[in-house]
């Protein structure tokens, strides 16, 4: 059974609706942009970025956690862990190098959004090529390993007493001005058909009543 | 002594620096627009969101608690009570009721950020009116209180599962584009020189130590 054969057996298990909303979703789904994570200590903010992910179509989500294993908050995740793919990184001596190796290997421009001597305003960033935004703690900022490596920072504007923003409005600030030029642009930014296809039969898995089970009988079958 | 005098005396006690921040601060501060956070449970939440209207120059935070008081995260509003003026409504039998009326008598429009049939999306908001923004729970939305005086109705994009951002993320996506357009259009938006003195005094006096007895003092020399 080829991948479009499983997806039409999957889609049986599947509402009219939810099979539009996947449509809906996967519409406006990128892997232009991708967000990292730096050694969050609270997970609560690391679930508020996934959050802001699925929101604003942003398919990946890298998490690394140097000192903590990151524990979902599904209460503040909302659901969104079944719809972005979490990348997590903690195992390794340096989970960070990990996860930066593993992005510019994709492709990806790394970008640092901190206040730094060579920012760039986030209304002026060229949002046409590949990025990855890494976001570091309120506390610390992000770690020198991604401060020495990144090719480009960014700077959110601030006008107040306050020195920083919370992370997820950070996160949310960032994306949601470079998705909304991104979607302007002449950018080819969608996900592949086969990345859609992917998408669509992971997705259907995760939605339906003992979907893993269905999926191996379907591909015993 | 009037307030210009009471005012270079209270500078004696400041830094230079401290002096050029209130300054640099109150240049970007505006009443042209306020927020007000509507029944929120948790009260990081409207910390968080006191600290985005600090970053954004929202001078007023209007905070209604229906069901019960509101108390300050100090650890999330990182310091913005100092520097934003908070209303709170919460002795009345209804304070949604009562924080409308005072928000109205002074010529706001009021603009409830949620999803609804007559809603314009937030890139097309006019900001050229003064305008106070509504935020309600992620549970439960804004009242029908709110909903039914409510003047307009702005809409964030979003294009995935989840229905709704975190509140503070809302808050910082409208702020941070309605002050941007604001700060690019013919508007006078800025606090008259009356306020700006007014705010320095007390921002003086709240950052001296023991600046009330001195303001005292001096009041009484």
């Amino acid at each position: 059974m080829n991948k479009k054969e499983l997806l039409v057996e999957l889609q049986r298990f599947l509402s009219p609706e939810r099979i539009q909303k996947f449509d809906a979703v996967l519409a406006h789904r990128t892997r232009h942009f991708t967000v990292a994570v730096e050694n969050l200590f609270q997970s609560h903010n690391a679930s508020a970025v996934m959050r802001n992910c699925d929101c604003f179509g942003i398919q990946d989500l890298h998490v690394i956690a140097n000192h903590n294993q990151y524990e979902l908050s599904k209460d503040v995740a909302m659901g969104a862990e079944k719809w972005v793919d979490m990348h997590s990184y903690y195992e390794k001596e340096n989970n960070t190098q990990d996860c930066i190796d593993k992005i510019k290997s994709q492709g990806f421009q790394m970008v640092a959004t901190t206040p730094h001597t060579n920012d760039v305003f986030l209304p002026d960033f060229d949002v046409t090529k590949r990025s990855a935004f890494f976001f570091g703690t309120e506390r610390d900022g992000l770690s020198d390993i991604v401060l020495d490596q990144a090719d480009a920072f960014v700077r959110i504007p601030m006008y107040g007493f306050t020195e920083s923003y919370n992370i997820s409005v950070s996160a949310a600030l960032v994306l949601h001005d470079v998705v909304t030029r991104l979607k302007k642009s002449n950018v080819n930014w969608r996900l592949s058909e086969e990345e859609v296809l992917d998408k669509k039969v992971d997705w259907a898995v995760k939605s339906i009543r003992s979907g893993e089970q269905i999926l191996k009988q379907l591909l015993d079958s």
